[in-house]
């Protein structure tokens, strides 16, 4: 019986802005950042659990407070208890009733609640030995069901409804198994397609990508439709026919706008289109959906929880749901995500980049290949080359596939000289510029 | 030429839940709470701006740095540029990019953009020496228009659709004005709905609502069919077949469960039902709708903005919309609602209650009568009789109406000693008891 004894939050942010990487439609100059967070316990293992929200700079220690806010629900507590049932974990921290007013369910409190408990998920996979991914894959379906909070699904999902999903895939994981170990998973690249590009450097890495393996690269769009339409063609041009290009407006339009942009974008055999719209526009999505098909919409990284998306799948906004590791509460909900997107039939490809949300993500991706949805055809993790280096186990990206991790956790962890380095406003690396 | 010289915040909070007032089934024990802040500058006139967000107790610390966060846009800043143009101020905050990442326009850092805008909008009003209502039903309506940020909205609503709604309210508004005056805006009362209460208490304070003039009483359910029927019984029992009795559920249901438990409540000629669901499930609140009818379905105090209000209109999510001032990003936001339900005729019915919501909310519907919709028929502000003594200047509330304020400001400004006895955690009410 161990309790854990300290929670330490950081403020860390990489001054990203400085070279235009990450630049798009509506963030035209992100310090990508964290708030991070490790939990230590009183056990003889040492073991510690971490975890952080991704944030693009500004209102990072509102994030920090959030998740300081959570400190009442874990210090002193019984750590095997809550690493034992973490459904009941998550209800805990997701329906605490004061702090449920200031989402519920969304924004900075919520994202809180997800670093916390994927901070929780590190420690119980380094204690089990076991990445993540591979934890949750050996788990009985029963055991997944019960980490799904049901509340506000039941509509479109029952747990008898996830059970039996999960069920379906069971005979086939050790086959699975096997073939991500051989195979990898999917990757493609944002790397050449961040709008601060030159043409030059956009073609220049859009055929580095293909010469590195990757199948597919995406461009943000959005700000100009004349450099848009220039940019794709030469995207194109670098890469040739049979190389997907997708484009990502990153929330830039409204409804008509979109639906008109596209068509003058749809000549150039787009991938899928991403964010058109408010991420909150569930009929807007539709309805962009509906006009810009067979073009498939994919959203997800700003949506705020699984009602939102179970609304989405629904109202068929989506063709391709994008997960993002630190924007909903943790793994738990994205479990509950990754049901509904099996229960719907459509495809997941992940959303990643920023700062660790690749070394995150992938764990949901592979968990979803080998126990949920049982397949990776058509799916395709986001990759960008930025920051892994950060990280204790940075990923292992090559030949256009994720390879999947072998060490325990759940790939959340920095390391210690970066929380120093970049911690903000008093860190080196800041304290320097200011 | 002036600049705003100070941004004060105040972590502000209300033991309330020693008495179990305002307890129901998502929030046994709130302790109401405001993070607020004071807007200063160095005018001559010595006039402030206040604003705040409405919280339920932990976590108002995060809500404090998230107005915190935004001090960069403000100190420093010409208060002359800030006021006059008011929708650029709202876009300048609303659309910070490295903030929105936190959202985008939700939850935590939204509101506190809508605090902010609000001080402003209490600062112009004390400038202009008038109570808001009366400053915004006094603007053109081409003044108004420029007030909103049609972004996402355009689907559903165009800015010449809102100028024509305006116009085609402008020749009543002096008439509507005088009506104000003379008649008040009418108040329902939520004081004796709480859950905590006994029947028998329940029973008495909903007779002396009907004594004091009230024509609406709303009780809270959603924890036990079994007791909800006894008490919307009882109720019933004391006010008699004319007085309106709305429930509210505030969210604690799935969809079925929503429509099956309201078959149980229908008999009881249930005015609405408020909250049925999760405030995202637009499709959820459709389906609700569709099934309870002809009960009405009332949401809004946790719709997070006004892209979400645009869908629930589109959707027939709702048939009473219920802004609140202090969750959406302040007054601006809450005039594109006003503005939507106008266009889709639907009626608006405040939530307000907590700390400061009855005080701040009372100027929109006042607005929204004279310039806006031009009815208050079938039109009710919500009412709960809690906390005013601490406001500069408290709600005018009695013979079942809200009557017009006439100090100058937007009403959301607290009493010095308030803010420093309930500062918490070293206010001395806190410090006693901790």
């Amino acid at each position: 019986m161990s309790i854990i004894t300290e929670i330490e939050t950081f403020d860390v942010r990489f001054p990203t802005s400085r070279d235009l990487d990450g630049s798009d439609a509506m963030n035209p100059d992100p310090d990508y950042s964290a708030a991070y967070l490790v939990i230590r316990t009183d056990a003889a293992d040492g073991h510690e659990g971490h975890g952080f929200v991704f944030t693009i700079g500004r209102g990072n220690e509102v994030e920090t407070a959030a998740i300081n806010a959570l400190r009442g629900h874990l210090l002193g507590a019984g750590v095997e208890a809550l690493l034992e049932d973490m459904g009941a974990t998550w209800k805990l921290l997701a329906h605490d009733s004061q702090l449920r007013w200031l989402g519920p369910e969304k924004g900075v409190m919520h994202m809180a609640i997800g670093a916390v408990v994927n901070a929780l998920w590190d420690l119980k996979a380094k204690r089990a030995g076991l990445p993540l991914w591979e934890l949750l894959a050996g788990m009985a379906p029963e055991e997944i069901v019960a980490l799904v909070d049901f509340r506000y699904l039941t509509d479109a999902l029952t747990p008898d409804e996830a059970l039996a999903i999960l069920r379906a895939a069971e005979p086939g994981r050790e086959q699975r198994k096997a073939a991500l170990r051989a195979e990898g998973y999917p990757a493609y690249t944002t790397t050449p397609g961040w709008l601060g590009y030159s043409d030059e450097k956009l073609s220049r890495l859009a055929k580095e990508a293909v010469a590195d393996g990757f199948t597919q690269i995406k461009l943000k769009v959005g700000a100009s439709l004349e450099d848009d339409i220039r940019r794709v063609r030469a995207a194109r041009a670098a890469v040739g026919p049979d190389i997907k290009i997708a484009v990502d407006a990153n929330q830039r339009w409204d409804v008509q706008e979109a639906i008109d942009w596209m068509a003058h974008l749809a000549p150039y055999d787009i991938a899928w289109i991403e964010e058109p719209t408010s991420p909150d526009d569930i009929l807007g999505h539709a309805a962009i959906a509906r006009a810009v098909a067979p073009i498939p919409v994919a959203t997800g990284e700003h949506v705020q929880n699984r009602v939102v998306f179970k609304q989405m799948l629904q109202a068929g906004s989506l063709q391709v749901l994008q997960i993002d590791a630190a924007r909903v509460a943790g793994v738990n909900e994205n479990i509950a995500i990754l049901l509904l997107a099996a229960k719907f039939g459509v495809r997941v490809c992940p959303h990643a980049g920023g700062v660790g949300l690749c070394e995150a993500v992938q764990h949901l991706s592979m968990f979803d290949y080998i126990a949920v949805s049982g397949t990776k055809e058509n799916r395709t993790i986001e990759f960008v080359d930025h920051l892994h280096e950060h990280f204790v186990t940075p990923v292992d990206v090559h030949s256009g596939a994720y390879w999947p991790p072998s060490s325990p956790g759940a790939g959340n962890e920095m390391l210690r000289e970066t929380l120093a380095a970049y911690s903000f406003p008093d860190g080196p690396v800041w304290k320097e510029t200011h």
